[in-house]
């Protein structure tokens, strides 16, 4: 195990050249922090309307070793201004914080403030422990020190807490019969997803968006997400795909000649030189793969950069991926080896992806990216020279399920929207058929990652506009349904 | 925290004298060990159909510590003989081991050998960590030896046990759509309860039967189970649920006499000499608690007292009493202070009470017991003294739910047969009604404990027949439905 000193030191060495690389494997958030469209909303502070608290977590909710009963502070912010009030039951909606600090979740997950008004609803926001202001052992670099400490960052530990906090919260606003529903987009929506699962006594419902829950162990084609991006890319343009299908020999072509680099530098206005070719193709890599993730009807980038590619023809192939890069980040100084600031997120989800997480990602056939497979092996003497211990890429399908869902929850559970847009590549691990009556899949065949949660706009297209409805049109109902089983229940 | 030397003394100690009755909680196994019917079945080896196997099992399911990820061999044992085999999709009946050793279960659990042709079945019994030869920490001393060995000691971390040992069986033996049925009785009802909820994609269904689920926080009246054990006496005989009532007091008075204890001790025929009335007054307390709780309709105890009350003319109430007792025990040379033998059951359970499983239980009015509440802040004093933890009296109801159990899973689960017998005084926490169509109340007016999945017996009265015939054929059910569903999914 690395010792303290050296861990963020290899945490940010490694998430720049081999963790976010080597293992191919895209982020999971809701929104695309460095190469989506840059909306101020997440720098903005959320209103006055949003009221910050904090409650003293259970470490471990799992065990009872003297230590597990320590606490820390978990953030959780609260939004009054719409709610019905305890009286009339009024509904709680729920957000449950993914892998990243709360703080932009009041403005860009719309989902909550657009709709408060029409279920009469709290608006509770729940930060993820290890995240932001929820740091257990006194501090981030204390808490992130090592696997001992790392331990209890994992999922069923902040399902536990948000049931402790919702809990709380109902008792508190003496909401006891208010319906909660947990909302999540990406990981968060598998937070979601599984929190309904295992605590239906605290949630009544969930809206999942966007999220993989499928894409573990073996129930999802290894390369289906890359399968997608290029699918995304070919729709657009066939001739666009094959320019990128064709780039990769072509990169290692030129960078195989003496001062290869260089002209590799030249031709993409590298901010500083380029040490190998797998950096290059690392940067394209993330960069179609997260264009098709995020890509928002608002500027589309699979279209731009495919524009640029199409169009350019100086510098042949390569040329036109260079364009296809400037198109895809506006108009910069240089490109490619910019500065990069590790986010919380790209540390944590490190860990959560080193110890349960495990989301087997390659490419393989039918991509136009060079043939990659998930070694499982590596991976793990990967997160073993990291943190010292194993990844458990089982215990996911045995905590929460998986295999055969639609054979195991057809008479099991209820009220989940499992909510998807097709272009995104992650949807493909997410379920995309109805599998009951309240097991719902709601997808748009244009829709990318996570856009229903976000705020809406009179620009959006029709189609999400649609999913929205139907989204929160199900949700109603759920309510209604419930409002009638507590009518007969208190008789 | 109690250091090691003291903490086996202390548990003796305790578990005779404060444990066991200064919180007047009775035990909550399958059988009646010490004062029920003496079966010769408990100490029977079982046949050669059963075949033990241990399993690796992970220390902390929750926790990515290094230590977490210890393994300790866990017992299960197979019985083959029954099995109609993985390619007709055969059931497997998975007996979940309560807080005992596994080893008379084979014996005990009628309901599964006497079902297993029926059902074509394979018989799976899993032992409970940290009982029988499913010891973390290489021997049960260190395993015991306090809370930091103790915290990995509880219910969310065997259910997780559980679901990783059937998940390995079903591989092993290729029977990836066997349907698996989970069946327990008591906590082990419970524990089944709970893994159809949390685990609906390893079992199929559950029978859980005298789990007193309902027994947590505030749900279940704390009186509750004193409320019952005085109903089952006062329905077999008016004057003797009078004698006793009226006996407490009359044991208190001769007791402050000069001389007053050996009075006691030559009524008793106690094995020692009292050392006070409270001694005295447990031992009854606990002997009316266990008739009526293992009320088994082959020795019907409680009449047996009954009938020994009322027919005894000599020496007052006190004699009326001292008969109760040694028609209950049978003929001895002494009795009251036998020397009692440890067991693990009453040191495991001891910690799982003082960790999480705090069941409120207390007399208070309507009882033939003297007032005693139940006061959640010594319980938690005297826990604390021996382990240097306190307990989570709401863990339960956060993790599993159990407020409002008609409300919340109307339209959420599946599977459950929740079944008692209502002169069990654990039945008043369990659940009495219909829930759904497929979450069923099974319950008998004239049952005690866990009677259905004991083994059946040609003595056995009409009404226990009938309960297990129906609990069969709700199995044969969803087994029939599972199969149409699965031949649906598989087309």
């Amino acid at each position: 195990m690395f010792s303290s000193p050296w861990l963020p030191f290899l945490l940010l060495f490694l998430s720049n050249s081999v963790t976010a690389f080597q293992f191919r494997i895209p982020r999971l958030s809701p929104i695309g922090e460095k190469f989506l469209h840059h909306s101020k909303a997440l720098e903005l502070p959320p209103s006055d309307d949003f009221k910050t608290f904090y409650f003293n977590q259970t470490l471990d909710h799992f065990n009872y070793r003297p230590e597990s009963y320590t606490t820390f502070p978990q953030r959780y912010i609260i939004n009054f201004k719409y709610w019905g009030g305890a009286n009339s039951s009024a509904p709680i909606l729920a957000y449950l914080g993914p892998e990243a600090p709360i703080d932009s979740a009041m403005n860009v997950i719309g989902f909550m403030t657009d709709n408060a008004v029409k279920f009469n609803a709290l608006l509770v926001y729940i930060e993820h422990r290890y995240y932001g202001k929820s740091i257990p052992f006194g501090s981030r670099k204390e808490a992130l020190r090592n696997a001992s400490t790392l331990g209890y960052f994992n999922s069923a530990q902040a399902l536990a807490d948000y049931a402790a906090i919702l809990i709380h919260v109902k008792k508190e606003f003496s909401a006891k019969y208010s319906p909660v529903i947990v909302i999540g987009g990406s990981y968060g929506g598998m937070l979601a997803t599984w929190f309904r699962l295992k605590y239906p006594h605290v949630a009544l419902g969930a809206l999942a968006s966007s999220a993989p829950i499928l894409y573990f162990n073996d129930i999802t084609p290894e390369n289906g997400y890359y399968v997608i991006v290029t699918k995304d890319f070919r729709e657009v343009s066939q001739t666009c795909y094959e320019s990128i299908r064709e780039s990769w020999s072509e990169i290692e072509t030129v960078a195989s000649q003496s001062n290869g680099l260089s002209v590799l530098d030249k031709v993409f206005k590298t901010c500083s030189p380029l040490r190998s070719s797998t950096q290059l193709e690392n940067y394209l890599w993330f960069m179609y793969a997260s264009a098709a993730q995020y890509n928002h009807p608002s500027r589309y980038p699979v279209n731009r950069i495919c524009d640029a590619i199409d169009q350019t023809y100086s510098n042949g192939t390569l040329g036109k991926i260079a364009a296809g890069v400037f198109a895809y980040r506006g108009e910069l100084s240089c490109y490619i080896n910019e500065p990069i600031n590790t986010t919380e997120t790209t540390v944590g989800w490190q860990w959560q992806r080193c110890s349960e997480m495990v989301m087997p990602i390659s490419t393989g056939n039918d991509t136009m990216f060079p043939s990659e497979t998930f070694d499982h092996e590596s991976f793990s003497i990967y997160c073993n020279q990291l943190y010292g211990v194993t990844p458990r890429p089982h215990w996911v399908t045995t905590y929460y399920g998986g295999h055969d869902i639609h054979l195991i929850l057809h008479r099991f559970a209820s009220n989940i929207i499992f909510s998807n847009g097709l272009k995104d590549p992650y949807s493909i691990g997410g379920v995309l058929h109805n599998i009951s009556d309240s097991l719902l899949a709601v997808y748009t065949a244009n829709g990318s990652h996570c856009l229903d949660i976000l705020t809406a706009n009179r620009m959006d297209p029709e189609w999400l506009v649609t999913q929205r409805k139907t989204e929160v049109g199900i949700i109603k109902e759920w309510i209604d349904e419930y409002y009638a089983d507590l009518a007969n229940y208190k008789k």
